[in-house]
């Protein structure tokens, strides 16, 4: 399994951003085999994890069209900067434990 | 570099929970040879993502003393549930951009 770890200082956010940030995420998932998207926002800091069973998935979605498109407005726009790390993950450990209610 | 993913819901944080992150993100940069920590809270979840040069970093990180006490602490009491990806980082991108000022 692969990990994509998509982090990112916000210069600018508005609907579009939210509204484009979903969609792309949809995609992800509906159509480019993306196993899980998790991604969360602190001030103007941005963190996404996505999970992928392979790499041709990865380098597949980073073509799509739509993606594309927001990724120049991303550089161009929305973003001051940003990283990305493909990761393979190399192991993973679980917790099963459910907390009891009081 | 590896990268490690840690994801958790919280069943319970109080004081004490952020003052042991706290404590152990200066521990793993400031013993351990981490490269980078991040985290980042919205709701009852939490991603943390820390940057190592190897795994043996992160193998010694794991059974530091300090860690091993909050690691049961957090699966007795803080966590409802946690998941960790350790991950090699095959490729990475970043931005140099900074947007003007406007």
């Amino acid at each position: 399994m692969y990990a994509v770890i998509f982090r990112a200082k916000l210069a600018q956010s508005d609907d579009a951003y939210f509204q484009t940030a979903k969609g792309l995420r949809e995609l992800a998932l509906g159509k480019y085999g993306c196993l899980e998207f998790v991604s969360m926002m602190e001030g103007d800091e941005e963190i996404a994890v996505s999970y992928w069973e392979n790499e041709t998935q990865i380098m597949n979605w980073k073509k799509d069209p739509e993606h594309i498109k927001a990724q120049e407005k991303g550089r161009n726009q929305w973003y001051e900067s940003y990283r990305i790390d493909v990761c393979k993950v190399e192991r993973a450990y679980k917790s099963e434990t459910q907390k009891k209610q009081t």
